[in-house]
């Protein structure tokens, strides 16, 4: 079996867009506006085009079988609005996704966004992972290290302000996905630097902080390939060697994982060679990032099966990263 | 003949850092302070002294000749002050970089720090460019994407702010290393997220901008191996792609350069796996950001002779890397 522990709902009928929109407009004549829940009419039959031909056509084309499934990440958006504004579209991301997983359970499972919002506690975002995991049956969430969208006005992941959501992590054994959303800062670009700068800054922060060792069943999922960490491993380690930290693999690898996406060859190799197999979980951010054919293979940059299959590894680790893993670090999809 | 394009003066004498201390003190009672430029002195013997036994004996113990020598890069601090800080701290760094390549002129060329400071125009820079390369024979220079320190508070690389230097390295035929210098923002760490952050993020701002086009000769050298550039390689070509831009390879290859300060065999493989040899400049950071010995090879972190040694490509290539391309990347080399 073949788990993909990264895919998003990039494919959401036109009404999500259009419920967002209206928050956009109502935020613009009213930065305070509260408003109301209200509702995303969307039917099952509008989910089920939504999702044949892109994310179930291309799980039967690549042969993998289950995805852990989340809300778009770049529009998870935390930086519009308020804490009102975060909360209502968290849970309308969040049903939606249920509804998806509802209607094809053994194609998704689902974890949750978090109603998170710049300068707030993370007192929402406790409350809707607590409803999502417990009431309608998630397997973790999705962690913005940054909700300003890269201006960084929250604390760095060390900091007591992210304690109340670890907390909850850890009692309700579930991971975390360390996930940035749609940049605002016009320096870096959503897809690449952004989320790259920030998989690499989630990493040191937790590295350089008493995160995983006061938290020590804890378990983050850096996705991406880790940003650049793999491809730098030999930094880190000499950087916490020079500062007499104990080694790095020591340091994180009982809680930290990297996700597969990184779309070449080349790329994978360097992290399959790195990183253990046990700390690797198969992912191809689908449909994500990157859509189109790689005219050097003739296949889709962000089929990573392909890669994974075509490293040298041995059956027993292509086994723990296709499925063992998944497993484990989200025990809830048992 | 082997050429290390990246080396900063990390031991500088204690004078040094008592000058700048000084200068902090003064802001510190006058965020506005100006002064006068005063004097750092050193010795000769003192300057013989700070390299006789670290980067002269590195260069020896290693076996590489010649390093494209440049002021500390964490103390570059364009941060602190104003512009006169900034002036009188660059001028003093850059006519130290000078002494001692006169003292060593077999052992080091020189590059310079500029006079960015947080707001300001380059014109400061602009003027020390040309001061260090037309009178004092420099072949280069450090930029520094961010001189906020990781707020970001300056306009982009592709901004027209920046085209007054462009123009002039242009201009000079003297390329820019992008280096950062150290973090105020307290959710980087220098010498790992912050560093490749910005590596990551100065090749994806000159990708997305027109300077590469209105430039054709310019040329940029990404440090630190280019970030998470290489490991992303794949990632970067497919982003272009469904932009309907030219190939990557064609975007930048012409003006972008990467050099070797990874840390680790996989590392250096991955890079010059991916990036064609005519790209890479051999490079070390020594002495600079690690400074341990790794248990499991026996030798210095920083000694990437050893993996450049060891990667399997041709002596053609290795030839190119470790001389040739240096000598066309800084051209006033010759």
């Amino acid at each position: 079996m073949i788990i993909d522990c990264h895919g998003h709902y990039t494919t959401a009928p036109p009404a999500l867009g259009e419920y967002r929109d209206a928050q956009r407009r109502a935020l613009e004549a009213d930065a305070g506006h509260v408003g109301v829940k209200g509702e995303v009419r969307i039917t099952d039959d509008e989910i089920r085009e939504s999702v044949e031909g892109a994310q179930l056509r291309l799980q039967r084309e690549r042969g993998t079988d289950l995805t852990i499934f989340s809300p778009r990440a770049s529009w998870m958006g935390h930086d519009l609005g308020n804490e009102h504004t975060s909360r209502f579209w968290s849970e309308h991301c969040n049903d939606l996704i249920r509804r998806v997983c509802d209607l094809y359970p053994s194609n998704f499972v689902p974890v949750c966004q978090l109603p998170q919002s710049p300068g707030d506690s993370l007192a929402n975002s406790v409350a809707e992972l607590r409803r999502c995991v417990e009431q309608i049956g998630f397997l973790g969430c999705n962690l913005n290290p940054d909700p300003s969208g890269g201006w960084f006005t929250d604390p760095p992941l060390g900091d007591r302000h992210w304690y109340p959501i670890y907390e909850a992590m850890v009692e309700l054994d579930v991971p975390a996905m360390v996930h940035v959303s749609q940049a605002c800062n016009p320096h870096v670009y959503t897809t690449g630097s952004h989320y790259l700068g920030a998989d690499t800054t989630a990493f040191q922060q937790l590295l350089m902080s008493t995160v995983l060792a006061d938290f020590p069943t804890i378990r983050f999922v850096i996705p991406h390939g880790g940003g650049a960490i793999p491809y730098h491993w030999g930094r880190f380690r000499g950087i916490v060697q020079d500062l007499e930290m104990a080694p790095l693999e020591e340091l994180v690898l009982g809680n930290i994982f990297f996700d597969t996406c990184v779309y070449h060859q080349a790329g994978i190799d360097l992290l399959l060679r790195v990183i253990p197999a046990e700390n690797v979980l198969f992912a191809s951010e689908m449909v994500g990032a990157v859509r189109g054919i790689d005219p050097t293979t003739g296949h889709a940059y962000d089929d990573t099966r392909r890669y994974v299959d075509a490293a040298t590894i041995s059956s027993e680790d292509r086994a723990k990263i296709y499925e063992a893993n998944a497993r484990r670090v989200f025990p809830r999809l048992q």
